[in-house]
């Protein structure tokens, strides 16, 4: 690490689904790893920003001298688990121009008529890109389960489906980072709560998501259940406490960076002589 | 106005292209409508984001609840202008999921196959979204028209071909802003030069940004044409002196700022009754 932290342990051991991993057990209001309150996290986020920016640069800068590594992130959770915080406040940090946000809601007609996996193919990141997936193909196996969507059957199938587009997608440079925001039931219904009390939050409220919320029981099965069938070493699931919404943040925020500076990325070397340049321009 | 602010003037009024309008009479390195230096620019761009961000929340909102308003941000210039400073230092400001950021290159062999606005109408903002189109279809009338990429007759026939497109955005609900950073040549070539001075840089470099420039007059010239001929009260052009980076990226900020603020977006009501929403989530 040579930024300053306050991450005393890598989040990404202490975050990272690991076998025998059961949901039902991990706390939600926890702040692991991190030494330091609220205070210290957005002190964190705010530095981390720059750092972020910065190794993105140089991956975007590889992407565009034919190297074809990208990020994925995906994101999933339940409804005000802080996902829009986490897109605003840690995306929101790197150059739109290298950033690809893709937001997954209800299939249209067009996309229920193809596999589960063709509007998601259609928004992976291109070489040198951070894509961002605000809901994903997750949502297939868990509204899709909890709401019987589609055939039993059919849902048995996607997990080795999701297991083999994610290899795909590792196999062929792109760095896949899942993330579960971790919400506790009591902290949702705070902030339902408080969406409804605010005009400039009434927007964001849904019944919907009520709806939702009176199936807690069984959307956290269906988390269960897909943790465990699509956690794989090249693709893994992280499980982040998302009752603070600075940790969640500030953690997200850690992670993506941990991943980018495992991929020890250089500026990459022109593929044009620097000195005839230099003359060209001169002359110019 | 309802922020602290440097200008003087309104940009949209001092930038905007008007009858009679020669580019070669418009300075590059002047700071028009602002009080103030660098300093106060970057102090001014911080402030800045701020508002743009609220009134970017609220045009989101708007279109999540049904209306059908958006904005599309077009920047042209030359290279080394600072289109990339502007995404990521105006652009960035808001929040990624509400802004689309379309890039254009050097169309590809599917794209040549079809109509020049094919792939632009592709990435058109969706309601509620700012899209921010980097490079765009004019590239079909300057680059087209300086490297005779298409026949004489095709570039005459886009230029009605580009107002009737973007009279049909405007009608449909998208304010239509374009920006042409306008560059002095002596300062393009100081970029470019500290470009190929740092390690960090040398990948921005590209031996075409030379081909482009010796061809400087020529570009110059088929600007003049396209603010000329496209140039409309409902999407108009705006040309902002660009060899002060901080200048151009506040200036271009102010511009969305007040096209925001003339939309006069209000928080939308919520299509559900807010205290039966209350009752059932007290209940769950």
């Amino acid at each position: 690490m040579n930024h300053d932290t306050h991450w005393t342990a890598d989040p990404d051991e202490l975050l990272r689904v690991g076998p025998g991993f059961r949901l039902s057990e991990q706390p939600t209001d926890g702040t692991p790893g991190f030494d330091g309150g609220k205070k210290e996290g957005r002190k964190a986020l705010s530095h981390g920003a720059d750092v972020l920016a910065g190794l993105q640069e140089k991956l975007f800068a590889c992407g565009r001298l034919g190297e074809s590594r990208s990020i994925l992130l995906v994101l999933q959770a339940m409804d005000t688990a802080g996902k829009g915080g986490i897109v605003s406040h840690v995306i929101g940090a790197m150059n739109p121009g290298g950033v690809h946000y893709a937001g997954f809601g209800k299939p249209t007609p067009e996309e229920l008529a193809h596999d589960f996996l063709w509007r998601v193919w259609r928004e992976v990141p291109a070489a040198g890109q951070v894509a961002v997936f605000d809901r994903s193909h997750y949502e297939d196996v868990l509204i899709g389960r909890v709401r019987r969507l589609a055939d039993p059957d059919e849902i048995e199938r996607r997990y080795g489906a999701i297991t083999a587009f994610e290899n795909e997608l590792t196999e062929s440079g792109t760095a896949v980072i899942k993330v579960m925001l971790h919400l506790g039931k009591d902290q949702q219904k705070r902030r339902l709560a408080s969406r409804l009390e605010r005009l400039d939050k009434l927007w964001k409220f849904n019944p919907a998501d009520v709806d939702e919320r009176l199936l807690w029981d069984e959307y956290q099965d269906a988390y269960q259940i897909a943790l465990e069938r699509t956690n794989s070493v090249q693709a893994p699931w992280f499980v982040v406490p998302a009752d603070h919404k600075w940790y969640a943040r500030a953690a997200v925020q850690e992670l993506l960076i941990r991943q980018l500076q495992r991929l020890q990325l250089e500026w990459p070397a022109p593929d044009y002589d620097v000195e005839e340049q230099k003359q060209r321009l001169a002359a110019s």
